[in-house]
């Protein structure tokens, strides 16, 4: 019997439960043993739920699971940073497999938390926590022995792509295609993190840490996300027959490494301009297999809870890899000297400090009271220079980079 | 120690040989154990070799390797059905595991040898075998205990897919296109297997026998291949700004399956058109995961040699599923009334026989000395009924579906 033990029963939670109940038998075909959901963590005992569960399975006490020497994995499903690594950690400490979701978990951890399953000779596996339903962090481990990974590059946020999706399509401002995520549920009432690019950020970190085999820390990423777009931008980008999509990046770079987030702009022929609406895309580059991409949904109830069941299945059939993959050393980090063409958009100003642009300039794009540009091969920093010495606010300019 | 019997020492081979020297710290490290190869099956021990090799491997005797109860491992890269059939077989008696790249063997014997493996409990595996570079197969088993895998597509032949887009492209005719991809050596010099379709079929064979979990053979297949397509096609299909791809696809169809392999129109921004060059792509849909797509180098030495590689890793370590995970059922087959929109050309013929052609046509795309058209939705039998009733040989049209 594979006993688990199931935190938080919110919609991946619901999914995990949904599908163990109808694969039951093919899973348990599979594992040559039962397979059941032994005890469920919520907050709130009494609220009404939409699932049917078996009398007295939840709990509103953690001990409850970590006392309970039958339950041998535990999946970590609650979206909450603070308790839910003390969960994991809790859980890996008394020997228990531990398997989630939760990126910011993974994200602000990832050493500490490998480590201790390590010692405790149990997995710690986390598939679910990068690009949902898209088998990546697994495939990409299995590669990281044959090759040395060169290049890292994925559209890691449902949210933000179809928002962009509906921008470019639709010809719907900012706000009002952010809306229409937060109705069909695509993006949370409070949407920073996502449209930030934080998000994208910690899937990065994750990627980048196991891929290029380095110590490479959220603070180590240089972050632009898509909160300040406006309709001028997209009718610039759309002149060049091209999209913006939040891409983020890790790649090796002379002697260290640059881990980017930026919108990204893409032509309309190439693959990454086809990735649409809530799925994802990742792509890495081995020195041996090549690229390969990914593609598949970024989210959502089913397709997340079906990543966190490969891995407890690889739990259950002892199939997982429990070596350290992460790699210790820290690298020289040159994400402000990294070189390539940029749009940038600032508010209009009169002509003096117009001059300061002309010489990154390849090509004014448009102009009304906004001035859109496209760059000349530059350094990232120089652009960063022009925004400090013209002293725009955060708020005030929208930065991308043309793959 | 892993001790490796190596059949064959051609790009695929030298390309294992390779990557097993380049990457053995990382190799061991992983494994835990030594791994080397011990002995080399070649059929002329005195060739000039391209590569630095110990002294005494090579051997023109496969009873050095079968008969050495050192040698756990036997990869199988000789790329020939009979030889490597007896080979494979014989590994897997005398209890050796086996990898192997031949998609001809695991397509013709692929219920016998995985029954095999399973009786003598050792691994049968075959990544590379499908999609080259792309690691499909061991995804596709891992989604299968926890969804209904309803279709799968591919562009499964790196040959055609170079053919296509140089026609495509660059305006080529097929001929020239076929010369071009033949002195990069990206097609053989006899190319029948690839530019008719076999190749695709077979991978198509173990995909869907996988996916599907039913047994469907390769005459199960429905084939037309690319030979026949002309530059009157090409410029038919620009029209509607869109290319041609050869795709396999298998997928549940009424209370049966459908399988086959057809030369598909694909619009210009979609997901497949932007699979260019020697590069394959597979999709497959779960009813948990929803659509995953997969996307790398379809052929060549060393992601062919890292596909084996991955197989081996999971052999040295343990981590196989050596479940026999083929379905045994067999299923009605709908594959001629399978219902779409087609392109269809022909030889410009005789009003009374263009009639005939008439209640299938949507719209007539383009004519000269040939017709070409887009037909309404029909049952593709219909297509074979109207070829036959008009008495067209198989090298005078060229058929194709609107996806």
């Amino acid at each position: 019997m594979l006993n688990i033990g199931l935190l938080g029963l919110g919609t991946v939670g619901q999914g995990v439960v949904e599908i163990i109940s109808k694969r039951k038998k093919e899973l348990e075909e599979l594992l040559n043993k039962k397979i059941r959901i032994k005890k469920i963590l919520v907050k709130n005992m009494d609220k009404k739920r939409n699932i049917i569960l078996p009398e007295d399975i939840l709990t509103d006490n953690f001990n409850d699971i970590i006392e309970d020497d039958e339950i041998q994995l535990i999946i970590e499903a609650t979206s909450s940073l603070g308790e839910g690594y003390r969960y994991v950690k809790e859980g890996l400490e008394r020997g228990k497999h531990v398997v989630t979701a939760n990126k910011a978990i993974v994200s602000r951890y990832f050493e500490e938390l490998t480590a201790l399953a390590l010692e405790n000779r149990v997995a710690f596996l986390y598939e679910a926590s990068v690009a949902g339903g898209i088998p990546i962090l697994k495939p990409l481990k299995e590669h990281i022995p044959l090759n040395r990974i060169n290049e890292i590059q994925g559209i890691l946020n449902g949210t933000c792509n179809y928002i962009l999706t509906k921008m470019f399509e639709d010809d719907l401002d900012y706000d009002e295609a952010l809306k229409i995520a937060q109705d069909l549920g695509y993006a949370e009432s409070d949407p920073v993190a996502d449209v930030e690019g934080y998000d994208t950020l910690r899937k990065l970190r994750i990627l980048s840490s196991l891929g290029l085999q380095r110590k490479i820390l959220e603070d180590d990423i240089l972050l632009e996300g898509i909160d300040n777009i406006k309709s001028f931008d997209i009718e610039q980008i759309k002149k060049l027959n091209s999209v913006i999509k939040l891409i983020g990046e890790a790649k090796h770079y002379e002697d260290g490494y640059v881990a980017i987030v930026l919108p990204t702009i893409v032509a309309k022929d190439t693959y990454f301009s086809t990735i649409n609406g809530a799925f994802n895309s990742i792509s890495f580059k081995g020195d041996n297999v090549g690229e390969l991409k990914f593609y598949g949904p970024g989210a959502g109830k089913l397709p997340t809870a079906n990543a966190i069941l490969t891995d407890v299945l690889d739990i259950g059939l002892n199939t997982y890899r429990n070596k350290n993959l992460l790699g210790k050393k820290r690298l020289k980090n040159y994400n402000y000297s990294m070189k390539g063409r940029f749009y940038l958009r600032i508010p209009k100003m009169d002509w003096k400090v117009e001059r300061g642009l002309e010489e990154i300039t390849e090509e004014i794009l448009g102009q009304n009271k906004y001035i859109g540009i496209k760059t000349k091969e530059i350094e990232l920093e120089r652009i960063y220079g022009i925004i400090r010495t013209l002293n725009i606010k955060k708020k005030e300019y929208f930065l991308g980079r043309f793959l």
